[in-house]
């Protein structure tokens, strides 16, 4: 079945110590749709200005992504993002941000983005999360991303979107803070009262978390030896783990955990180049037998 | 089989965001022990002053931990610690160390000791870890820990133990230090190169991952609401680890891989209160439930 994602699409700018990628690129809707694209047909909403080139929307095409929401504002600049990693890979140092179109986003569905049974918040002001909310008719899963930009400036909007979609997913610190609790158990709780069905806890090279009623699983990371650029890591690990979703339909707890498995492996592979370089020149083959490697990775014989 | 462990016993004073512990027993050897003495005997070889309590004494014996070899130096000051954990529990500021008796210990094994088939080495000076191998005669298997200290001060005697011991047990930053680069996987390869047939790395509420040649496993943490204070977890981690294996002898990867979960069994474990007053109390009941959450905290099924 399909998705829908409406985020960014955007030139991002990274320096790690690792190299460099100038106005490559990127956006969460691009790194979630490629990503998702592996298992299920996306399609995407977002906007971008006349100086986005049409290889690029020739390449998320030739995905299959379904790129008819994809705004293009005649005489706009596409949003630009310019940041550094240092060798703390976690922590992304923001040097940049210029809007341009997107400081005036306005996500309109069409008909057949109304019908999409997958729904995927990527993160955006909570506010137009609501907007495009309130256009789906009948979707059978929604989850969302936010950031501490919205936390602390929009909470009462991010709260009416947590009482309306299924499954959170933002990272360790984001949890945290939105909890205002050091407790990452006790800030699930929290978060989990506000109505969403399950909570995923990104952290980086330390896999994820995810808390569902009562039952909580400890996801792996894949132990890479070099990360290039950790850019897009996380909306590949949503469009991995919302795309293997909307391939199987099952929504049980267990394929929520191979869901969260395929999320850390999409990640893993996004990471070894800068941009879309790794993420979008994989193989159905590669994918599984990563998956493989974080089954032996993380195996132990019961009592 | 018994376990041979040589380290420190103190009295620590530890503040944490959760409360305060004056003058508490702690120490690598008395963790370390404690810890062990659920699955296995052991046989500690420390050194206090005369001010050290008959009660703690007895207290370990109760545990059936042969004290024999800790020294009491007459008119000596055992050794003490004082530190403080902000809400980053990963990270202890230390805020004062007076050594007294410890930066005299000279460890002399007597002929139990020197028999003993299993040698935990904790965080001491690498020349006295040599010391102590140098006594013991045929064991089956020595692990170590150590601490920056020692890695800047002391690098070419804490090669000539990495030669020597068959697992190194230390924690992430450890590893990058010692190894000089950021990526783990690669300090990993450049540490087993030096000798150990393994290395784990403990990385606080993350986890841990074993190295093996070219295998890897990633070890979750127990997942707790509430952590009191996290003094000793590596020791504990170490005690649970050495203690199964010494109990099976199954020294293949699977015990190993097993043994790494008691580990973060006990780890989890200690956290919970200050000095021993969690990790002390524990029944065979419990270790054993704990083990088994973690497995439901990580299985996800195979494709």
């Amino acid at each position: 079945m399909s998705i829908l994602v409406v985020g960014s699409v955007a030139f991002d700018t990274v320096e790690t110590p690792f190299g460099k990628a100038d106005e490559a690129l990127g956006g969460s809707a691009t790194y979630f749709s490629t990503s998702a694209s592996y298992f299920s047909p996306v399609k995407l909403v977002a906007v971008v200005g006349s100086d986005f080139p049409d290889e690029h929307i020739a390449a998320l095409k030739g995905r299959g992504i379904d790129v008819t929401g994809l705004q293009k504002v005649a005489g706009g600049k596409t949003f630009r993002w310019k940041g550094k990693y240092e060798y703390d890979l976690n922590q992304a140092h923001t040097l940049d941000t210029q809007l341009n179109v997107f400081s005036n986003f306005d996500p309109v569905l069409n008909d057949g983005h109304k019908d999409s049974p997958y729904v995927f918040l990527a993160n955006i002001d909570p506010d137009l999360q609501l907007k495009v909310l309130r256009q789906v008719k009948k979707p059978k899963l929604v989850a969302c991303d936010t950031m501490n930009f919205w936390i602390e400036g929009k909470p009462e909007a991010l709260r009416k979107i947590l009482r309306r979609v299924d499954i959170v997913i933002i990272n360790e610190g984001e949890a945290r803070e939105f909890a205002g609790c050091s407790s990452l158990v006790k800030a699930a709780k929290t978060i989990l009262k506000e109505g969403p069905k399950a909570l995923i806890v990104k952290r980086g090279e330390y896999g994820s978390l995810m808390f569902i009623g009562n039952s909580v699983f400890s996801a792996p990371a894949y132990p890479l030896e070099d990360i290039c650029d950790p850019t897009g890591a996380g909306d590949s690990f949503a469009g991995g783990f919302m795309g293997y979703l909307a391939s199987t339909g099952d929504l049980g707890e267990s394929g929520l955990r191979k869901a969260v498995i395929f999320g850390s492996v999409m990640a893993s592979f996004n990471v070894e180049a800068f941009s879309l370089g790794r993420l979008s020149t994989l193989t159905l083959v590669e994918i599984r037998e990563r998956y493989s490697e974080l089954k032996r990775l993380t195996h132990f014989d019961s009592l």
